[in-house]
């Protein structure tokens, strides 16, 4: 399979891009030097796909938010997720989709406070939670045998370390666990797919 | 109570105006004359809350989505639910936290296609999603014994003639019967609670 992965770099892309290592892999990130992206440019991601030519398969494993107290979040601290991690992820579907082959996958990246939110986290719930209903009304539209999933990690265990003190309690998920969920949405049948990665210590929905 | 009606002019609105008549209500929208407003436009929703001061309740009926194929929907097409029904109801909160008094509520407005997606609605299934997890996000801080609370109507039973054809199989709910809802989170002690208000025909989650 010739596959994307937009966001290589990252800790789960470069876990992913280990996974996936046996398919003709060509991976894209912000500096790249061969396939570099800008997901909250259009003309990057249309340059970007003019690039790869058709694929069948789609991965992104990139995105920003912004984390604030509610009180003192603004709207244009607001938009940085909603322009990069969702609408470029969504962009990224719906130019990509134009180059996605017959029966092939997309595999979008969202994250557990969609539904168990923390202190600082209302852009990534807000974020996190329109990337499950994304994929759910794509994938009922997408065609062509072609499928569509959302992976919605815990908070990454490699991370704990930085980020540890926003999320209470979570014991975390490490990229190595989370990268199976990629592999299962580009090599196996399911779609509109929601890959819950939710750690063991409970979540509230 | 003082409470804050945006979307006043449309059908769920109406319906909710005349439920809670009993109660200071200052109704806006965007062709009002006393408090119009622009919920896609900041500026226009710092003017309002100037002009009304701080309010008990703050319930938004309002927003636009994009309804469109999804192998012909733009990244600007895209962008209209998430500038008008996502991100205006968001910055509703944003800005409005600050007018919203002790032990006050806000009641935003979402919709079943978030889980139960219909063709052409990839828009409305992200932008309701969003929602969902905005209020989960935000209720958790708000703080000062506020409450946030989403209500998600199925399609409308009294649009059934217009939109009908898009909604196979749905039998609609009645705006009377939606506006139950905003007086539960209004007059109730609820938070972070999504309503919903879906038919008696199956959905999908």
């Amino acid at each position: 399979m010739k596959i994307l992965l937009i966001g290589a770099s990252g800790t789960v892309g470069r876990a992913v891009a280990a996974r996936l290592a046996h398919h003709q892999l060509i991976t894209a990130s912000r500096h790249d030097s061969d396939f570099p992206v800008d997901i909250t440019d259009q003309t990057s991601i249309q340059r970007l796909f003019e690039r790869t030519g058709p694929v069948d398969a789609i991965i992104a494993t990139t995105g920003s938010l912004h984390f604030a107290p509610l009180a003192e979040m603004t709207p244009e601290q607001f938009g940085i997720g909603i322009a990069s991690k969702l609408m470029g992820q969504v962009n990224l579907v719906l130019i990509g989709q134009h180059y996605l082959n017959e029966q092939g996958s997309i595999t979008l990246t969202g994250g557990i406070l969609s539904h168990d939110p923390i202190r600082q986290g209302s852009n990534a719930s807000t974020v996190n939670a329109a990337l499950e209903g994304f994929v759910r009304g794509a994938a009922i539209e997408l065609g062509r045998q072609r499928r569509i999933n959302l992976v919605s990690p815990d908070m990454l265990a490699e991370s704990a370390g930085v980020y540890g003190s926003f999320f209470p309690g979570h014991a975390g998920v490490s990229g190595e666990h989370v990268a199976g969920a990629y592999v299962k949405s580009v090599e196996g049948a399911q779609t509109g797919q929601i890959y819950r990665l939710w750690g063991v210590t409970g979540h509230g929905a």
